[in-house]
């Protein structure tokens, strides 16, 4: 029998992941991570598009403190888990097994919201299928350039409050430059969460991927 | 001679930081460290706060990677340092140590800009006289009950982008009741650095700081 030798905290944290993945995959699941800062409006784009989706879903609520987010999305009737880190500014893949282990769905989606943190969380994998880097106009257009870990590894970027984007000064070419070079391939979607703008794009391209993942 | 025995990372930044405040107070410098989000507008808050002084000032800027904000503060003939954290989430006293020194100024405002991240720079002292939490409305209400520990650390929150306000869903009764029970002394300002809107009263108030903390 192999002795498998846990050399640093990422390496464990990715081990766990890997078999947190697995695992979901036998359960035609899909597994999403959220990553924003502050106040990107992480909650309001997981409901918004929730709302969109014919499949189930379920939500796990990354926060330092608090359950605010988590009481919104109950209160929509999602079954919802949080996850109260207690100081720690990002999720692991550890607080991930523990919650899924209540959350006993097949054939579903499952958004993970992460910390609000647009640097830590991009380093610990969570067992997703993939991460979404949320990015809100309000935020300013340097963001990729500022932050390149979390753009450089989401296989989807969503630019949100699109809404708002005439009452700031965001450069869209600026934007998304500093974006494609980092991530040549990523896709990108521009929401509003508050008004539904885009969803319905990024709910179809979403339930698409989960149905190429379980036709194979 | 007393041998100081560092027991962990925290304590020994602690140290230094508490060596920097010393020699900064010895060369009649105040220093501020302005910590918010990603894209919670520090840059121009410091940049319009400086046009407001008649002190001298110089800024250190934490990012991550990239000199964007340092190109817009030396772009104004302020004196400036980078400091980029390579990917570390947050500003630590050995850095602004290694910063000062570059930085042969008497009698002056240093602004520290933190690397963007609302959770953290909280722990971690640089030296500073104050922690200033910057929050913009653009992040909804809910900031203090989120990330309490820099709400309940900064002497002075700073809620920013206040010429938004009309256009988002933010309730001003929320987010300082929130405030004042984690920090029922702290000062508060509203501000729009775009606009300038309360940025005289806000200068004001730091002047006088400095003359308080000089005529002892």
């Amino acid at each position: 029998m192999e002795i498998k030798i846990v050399k640093d905290v990422l390496e464990a944290n990715n081990y766990i992941a890997k078999t947190i993945n697995e695992d979901l995959t036998k359960r035609n699941i899909m597994m999403i991570n959220i990553i924003g800062s502050p106040g990107a409006g992480k909650t309001s784009f997981i409901l918004k598009t929730i709302e969109h989706l014919e499949v189930k879903c379920a939500v796990i609520e990354g926060d330092i403190t608090s359950d605010i987010d988590s009481r919104k999305v109950a209160a929509y009737g999602i079954p919802v888990v949080q996850i109260n880190t207690g100081g720690s500014c990002h999720l692991n893949a550890n607080m991930i097994d523990a919650a899924l282990k209540v959350i006993p769905l097949e054939n579903a989606i499952i958004f993970v919201e992460n910390v609000g943190n647009l640097v830590c969380p991009a380093s610990f994998d969570i067992g997703e299928d993939f991460k979404v880097a949320l990015s809100s106009v309000t935020e300013g257009d340097d963001k990729p350039y500022k932050y390149p870990a979390i753009f450089k590894k989401a296989m989807v970027t969503v630019l949100n409050k699109i809404d708002l984007v005439r009452y700031v000064d965001f450069d869209r070419d600026y934007f998304y430059k500093g974006l494609k070079t980092l991530n040549p391939n990523g896709i990108t979607f521009e929401v509003s969460s508050v008004l539904g703008d885009g969803i319905r794009e990024w709910s179809e391209w979403l339930e698409n991927q989960l149905m190429q993942k379980y036709k194979k």
